[in-house]
């Protein structure tokens, strides 16, 4: 492996829980939100400022959750880059409590201006994302 | 078409917006968990009944946003099963603002106990179920 | 008693519910929030036009949780006006299940222009708030 | 001040805003859950142990919003104690981006046994605690 991951601990808090007691899945989108929030803001362009002039909405995620989280887990999340569009980006995120996994997300972001049309990545947008693609 | 649907009207509320004035994905979750638990509840099985004896939880799930929804549209979901196995449902769920599609969705359940094990869908369930496979 | 009163049913949800059964409590500030959103959507003034040229937001809360509420409570919020100011508004909203109080709160909003300044409530408005001023 | 204060960071992020570009309320409180959760497990009691047998559930609480939040700031959160009850406790935090309050809150918990009923702070906790009632 030559390229880049970024990594982000997440431990589990009460207000990700339901009455199973395990985490309620639309928190784990919370969750990957923040996590690709965190990771445009350690690549220099964070949300806040992208979003002055257009956005990076999510079009398309798949996600298998093959074990459940508890009140207190460390997941450690980690991601990647699949593939580098003109405006797309496909992002590769997993969760892991120790050794076992706890989710798995692929998704597609487009990247586009104040109108809602895909914008093209500029050059130190994609200098900044080119060492996170998956090798 | 000869199976049911089961429709849930949704109107986009200000909680569910974000700052580019469109739903903020992880919202779409907490709508598709509404739309199968108000499902349930309409097929005589509602969740504060089943998660007294174990649960439902979502293992996969894959969505597409092909287009964003504003702050007041209508949104209608739709609801009907792929699959009915052993302990296991396939659901799809699409969402749509008069002739457009803002989500559509795949997810699998698991029917299991209160350990966590899967249980077999009881008969009376399989019979309330059933008539909502899409055929 | 010769005002009016906004009555909002909710069932107690899944997704508003903590490892511990009960409604975790940010999620009851949700339900606040949507009972005000459908109240000034009845009186009228959908909040989707509202914040078109402004907005409402919410100054001040203060709330007590006399009784847990449950997955599964059938909840009745009511919501009366205790004082319409020239661009604020205060705002009582109980929850009860039956004869069971689960919340009070009490709420101030300001009504703001685009720049944020405070922004007179007009006529139109006045007269659809009005009969909702506890007598 | 002869008393300790807990801080948290807390960034402003994408989840926590609304169409108008600021916090949504309700957001305020899970950061304030997050932040009475993150000082009791820096006390050494963290909530999924004292979960295993109980809670802390908040029965009230107040609060007051002088000024928005945008996506981007970066607030402290600095919590102190109030009073400390046989099973209750009075908890003030407040949120300040730069010299700036964003919000002041006041809440009351309340420790209780698996049935609900209160149940008195053990010495340890009490130990624990005291360092930040207010002087």
């Amino acid at each position: 492996m030559t390229h880049r991951q970024f990594t982000l601990p997440q431990k589990v808090l009460f207000k990700h829980c339901d009455p199973a007691g395990v985490v309620f899945y639309p928190r784990y989108f919370e969750m990957i939100n923040d996590c690709v929030e965190a990771f445009f803001d350690h690549a220099g362009f964070p949300f806040e400022k992208i979003l002055e002039s257009g956005g990076v909405p999510t079009v398309q995620i798949e996600t298998a959750f093959p074990a459940p989280s508890r009140h207190g887990d460390h997941l450690k999340l980690t991601l990647e880059l699949t593939q580098l569009g003109t405006a797309s980006l496909g992002i590769a995120i997993t969760a892991d409590a120790g050794a076992e996994r706890r989710f798995s997300a692929t998704l597609t972001l487009v990247h586009i201006d104040a109108s809602g049309r895909p914008k093209p990545w500029t050059d130190p947008m994609r200098d900044a994302l080119t060492p996170y693609i998956r090798s």
